[in-house]
Order: C-alpha cells, then structure tokens, then sequence
C-alpha cells in the first residue's frame, strides 16, 4: 500500500470512528480510558523494552541529554501517563455541555452546545508520552485521533498506541478512534496535511522547522505549538530570596520542556544584589549563563550573550541574562523577543503587576510563580494536548475544551421574525 | 502608489493603531462609537445619495431582486446602522475581562484574560452595512480592522468608512482604526491574504467563489462565512398551523438572506396535510416550489427538482420541498446537502428534538422557530460580523467576544513545581 492510500485509508477509518465517538455516552469513553490504563501498567515491561530501543538508537545518534530526557519512559513516567488517563477519565465530559443560554424578550431560549470537532491529526517529536496524552484527550473529547510521532520514538509510540487502540476496541470503542501512522517515511506527513477530506484540525508539536513545514503546507487548519522561550522580569520590588528560588526552579527543574525558562531581565536597581545570591546557585548547577556586558561585570563566569541568545530556546543548562532600566523595558523586549508562550514577573507592587498581566502579548503570563507551572495538568485541565501559542480557536494549554467546538441552539415556541 | 504599497502603508497604520486601541478604556471607544452612529444620521441623505450610484449601477448590471435588496440603504436601514452601534457600545467591553478563575491546590489562581486579536481584515460583498457592522464591532473589540468590500457597493461603502474614521479620530481613536481599501482593482485582495505580517485574521463574507478564492489563497487564518442553504424539517407531530407561519416566515420574510429558509423536509404523515394549507400561502406570495416527485404529486403547480437544488443556496423566492420517513432520512440529507449554517426542526415531540438538536452538525440548530432568528442581533450580541460556518475558534453568529482571545494569567505567591 502506497503512502496515499495509508492515509486515506486512515482517514476513512477516522472519519467513521468520528461519527460514533460523537454520540457515545461519557461512561462508555470512560470506560475504555482506564482500560487504557490498566493495559499500560500490565505492559510495563514491554513498554520499557520498546522504548530502550528508541533509546539506544537514540544515544547511538547523539541525541543531547535533554534530547534523551524527553524520550525517556521509566517506571515514574509510565505511572505518570496511566494516572493522566485516570485523572481525564474522572473530568466531566466536555460533549453536549449546555451553557450560555438566555431568554430573549421574544422567549426564545438560545445558548450553546458543545460538540465534538472531528478528526485531528496530531504531529509531533520526540517525547513519546504524547502519544497518550492526546489519544486520550481526542477519545474523551469525542474525536478520532491521527497520531504521526517521531522517528526516534517509533517503538514506544507504536506499542502505546497499540495498547491503547487494542484496549479501547475490547471496551467498545469503535475501531479507528485511535490510529497511528507507522511508518517513518516523511511523505505520510505531506498527506495527511493535505487530507483535508478526513481530518479537521491538524496540531503540530516540535521543532520550528516541524512548525515551519506543517503551516505552510497545510491545507487543513493549523494550531501551532511554536517553542517556548519563556522570559522571567524581576522588578526592583522583588522579594530576593523568593526571586532566587523561582528562577532555580523555572531553569534547572526539567531543563529540557517548553515551559523551562530561558532568558532572565533583571531591574538594573538590584541586578547586583540579586545576582550575588543567584549567580553561584545557578554555576552550582552547571547552569551556563550568557550575559549582557552589565551582568558580565557583576557575574564574571557569565560569557558574553549575543543578539541570537534573546530569542533562542536552548531546552538545556543555559540562561541568557540582562539587564533592564524598566517594566516598559523588559515588556518591549519580551514582545519582542520571546515565543509568547509563558512569561512571568516577579514583583511585590500591584501596578507593575497589572501592567505586566495586560501588556505581554502571550499564552501566558504569571505574576510571582514559576514559568514551570503553564501546563495543563497543573492549571486542573487533567492533562494537555499541546500549548498553543497561536491567538485563535486556543491560546495556551489545549486540553478537552479546546478539542471541542460549540453549535448555537435555540429552543422556540412558534416565533417568528417580525 | 500600487496595490502592493497600499496595502502595506494601511497594513502598517492598522498595527499601529492595534497596539493604541487594545489599551483604550472602554468608555473612549464607546464614545466613537456614538460619535460615528450621530455622523449616520446627519450625513442621511449624503448616504442616500452615494447608496443611490450603487442601486442605479446596480440596475444598469441587471442585478437581481434579492442582489439589489441587499445593496440598498433606506432611511429604515440607516437607522438600524446607528442604532446597531449605539446598541454595541452599550454592551460590556470583552477587553480584560477575567473568566474562569480558580484557585489551584498549590494556591496559584488561575485564570484567563481577554484580549484584542489585533487587526482583522473583512472581504465582503454587497450589503454595505457590512462596513458599519464589522468596523463597529472591531473597535469595541479592540482590534484594528481593515475593509475590502464589493465593488458593487463602493460609493455607499466609502462614505460610510469615510464618516466612520472621521468621527472615530475627532473623538479620540488612533489614526488606522477603521480603513477601507479604496479601489475595485482585485490585486488588493491578493496583497491582503498575503499580509502576515500585518493582519491576524481575515474574515471573508460573501458568494461561494469569493470564500473559495480567500481560502485557498490566504497563509493567515481565516473564519468563514460560507453559504446559508438553511433546511427545516417537519416531523410526523408538528403544529401545522405554526409550522406553516414559520415556514413562510423563514422562506419569505427576507429571502435574499444567508439565514432564510432554502430546503424544506416534510415527514411522509404529514406531507398531504401540511402542503395543503403552506402551498397556497406560498404560490400567493409567488415563492417558486421545486419539489421530489411525492411533493409534485401532492402540488400540482411544483417543478420537478433537480439533484444539485437540495444543495443550491437560492437567496430568491424559489424553495425546495421533499417528503422524508424519518428523523434519521431528515438528519443524514441536512448534514450532506447542506451548508451547516443553520436548520430548523418543527416538531411536538421530546425526543426528536433533542436528538435533531444532537446530530445536526451546523452553527445552529433550532427547535420550533424560524431560521431567520439566526443573527447576532437576534441572539443578544449586539450585532455581528459574520456567521462562521467553520468550526475552529467561532462557529455561528460572531460578535464582540469572537473578535477576542484569551491568555491565561496566574496570581501566584512565590510557588516552585516540585
């Protein structure tokens, strides 16, 4: 079989699964969740066995720690991903949701329905926990699910997604709710964007030449996770030893992640005091810091920082760091700069903080927390599939809202228009 | 100054004016708003003038009934224009509302925050209150707008635009808010799907091949406004005495609408019955029937339909009529023929109005009453900008809060992900 007709034979499938997904009861999606779950730790082994392969091959390519990191799954992450299922299993169900409905003076009551989108193809790189995170966030959303992961996680996404497809058919899914594209062959990803026929929403993780490829190709609508070179400002009001804390954490807890901070601005009226304290926790950790000259002279291990390191996500052990004279400061360069995906400040003034929520153009933007927290799982979504950093349809973590739409119902008694 | 330059010089204006109104109070847009409303009504019959070079022109082309009833500006429709942005800038501002806070167990709250999209373009054909609808609610709404609208409608669309920015800039709004695209040359439209950089959104409103080109063409997003082929189905327990004033009501109220009724579906039970009393209503008010053979049977004065009517959005008097034997036969033909804009059921029954309100995949469903109540007016947003017959981002009538996105914020108190 040709690559073409893969594809659409998958899209068929989808297509068909789509339409009775969509009117399945919630219990009925439920159900085959935490089979799901259940199949993943009863396969603990054999998951860990296929993903040793990715690894293996992975170290033999020369993938970066980072890199290996993300690909990784132990016993904690293969808990972790039966516990997600778990969790969106027990969230209410997102289909036939009613809401906003009034009365208008004619009596008509009008409001909305939620509904699912369709079909959604879902495009991504490396971490292979993807694969179960946005199965199960399409299967309980009521859409079909196209999976194409990447290369270097081939095994672990080909057994998950078997797993899950074998565990949610035994439980009454209809076949081809959950489908993985096996091959590693790159023209399945030309066709599926182009498979405009079958597929309603393509998403896209990873790469920006990933990116780059998926939105100028497509022909189906897009939402982009574009990296995350996410910007902490610390004001001159700044609780210090809270600020170093924060900071430590957004950079050196899961280096390797979207929401990782990458570039730090700091209010020139206490770089100094706050680098005093931060600086040689931050070397403790092997953290590289690259600098303006202001922070090369208060910090002299810091290396120079050029133009490219403002607007770079390095997802590793590597903080650019500068020096700034205002909050308009710091905003212009992270409008300009960053990745609008999750910025924060850290401040004790109330102004400043306003001023920071409205003004920064981005998914989203924290006020004395870490950069680490923009997930879907921490924001109480059960888990995410992706965060969008484009502005329409979702802006931020995606999770089962964002995986529906919504119909206007009304419901009359005979009107008509006069 | 060519096309390419033009759009590129409004292109610049309206980011320009974006990054100004997104921090406008609410209250400084509103007074526009009523400023432009008074700028209507004491340049009437200027208005009336320029409309009239359109009608006549119009004529002259051998535009259609329904064609030049949406091109023309009476007294009557004048004030609805005022009216509509008087009505618009009463509603509450969407820009920096709060929604869906909740505290996390951590103690960060969680939340989202509204905001502009930035600049919007509207390509539309025809009605020129297009102009006066989309520009008004895109101020409201914080955005930038710029508008490329029929040539057909050029004279009434410029002096509506011109009275527009003109009263905006004398009381307050940034230079660029609303801008028009003053030429008929179709290079314009080119230039402007192709101005990322410049424009987040295009809205496109008007004919099949006008949405086709848009969508093809466009590497920024779109929302569509497809066709309006709006079916109603009356079932075997349906009132026919209130079925038949909606059905003449939706089919003859305002035929040259996206929302009138184009297909109507009449269970077999009730098909002698029904068409009994609606034919002669119909015929009296000279509405074309194209009806399948069991309609042609029971109204001698039908014409026999041909297979591409069920699917042919008319915008004239002319309806077409098929009998059905069931919810399900109902169902299936409304999601294949048509444009999943909006259909009506008409029914006593409980049960099938639930499940037609469940499976009918269009922007909106209604239960006993007419079509024609699907409108942005109708639905209590003030006015619209369109009805989104896509299903990403807005899906139905879109107002104020469609023309704005959402970033999460986060209020925390100094956590770190552990």
């Amino acid at each position: 079989m040709d690559i073409q007709q893969l594809i659409e034979t998958m899209g068929r499938k989808a297509r068909n699964a789509a339409a009775a997904l969509a009117v399945l009861k919630p219990e009925d999606k439920n159900r085959a969740l935490r089979c799901m779950a259940d199949a993943f730790l009863s396969h603990r082994d054999e998951i860990k066995i296929e993903n040793q392969k990715d690894m293996n091959a992975g170290e033999d390519k020369g993938l970066s720690k980072a890199m290996l990191d993300r690909l990784l799954l132990n016993d904690k992450r293969i808990d972790e991903m039966a516990q997600a299922l778990r969790a969106v299993a027990e969230l209410d169900d997102p289909v036939g949701e009613i809401f906003d409905m009034r009365v208008r003076p004619n009596g008509i009551k009008i409001g909305r329905m939620r509904c699912p989108i369709g079909v959604i193809g879902i495009i991504y790189e490396s971490r292979p926990n993807v694969t179960a995170d946005a199965a199960c966030l399409c299967v309980k959303s009521g859409n079909a699910v196209i999976l194409r992961g990447g290369s270097e996680a081939i095994n672990s996404n080909r057994i998950l997604a078997r797993l899950m497809s074998e565990a949610g058919i035994a439980s009454g899914l209809p076949e081809g709710s959950v489908q993985l594209v096996d091959t590693v062959d790159r023209a399945a990803v030309t066709a599926l964007l182009h498979a405009n026929q079958y597929i309603d929403l393509i998403i896209p993780r990873g790469g920006t030449a990933l990116i780059k490829k998926v939105t100028e190709e497509s022909t189906i609508p897009v939402i982009k996770h574009y990296s995350g070179n996410c910007f902490i400002y610390v004001d001159e009001t700044a609780d210090l030893e809270q600020a170093t804390a924060i900071i430590e954490n957004a950079k050196t807890q899961r280096p390797g992640v979207c929401n990782a901070l990458e570039t730090l601005l700091i209010n020139r009226k206490i770089a100094a005091s706050l680098l005093g304290k931060l600086a040689p926790i931050l070397l403790g950790k092997k953290v590289e810091l690259r600098g303006d000259p202001a922070v090369c002279e208060i910090v002299p291990q810091a290396k120079p920082a050029k133009e490219s390191d403002w607007e770079e996500e390095y997802l590793d052990l590597i903080l650019a760091v500068r020096v700034v004279d205002s909050l308009d400061e710091a905003v212009e360069l992270i409008n300009r700069y960053g990745s609008h995906h999750t910025d924060a400040i850290l401040t004790k003034d109330y102004g400043n903080s306003m001023k920071f929520l409205t003004a920064v153009d981005s998914a989203c933007v924290f006020v004395n927390c870490s950069t680490r927290f923009a997930d879907g799982g921490e924001f109480g979504m059960g888990c995410e599939i992706g965060i969008s950093t484009d502005k329409l349809h979702a802006r931020g973590p995606m999770a089962l809202k964002e995986l529906t739409t919504a119909k206007f119902i009304a419901l009359g008694g005979g009107q008509i228009k006069t």
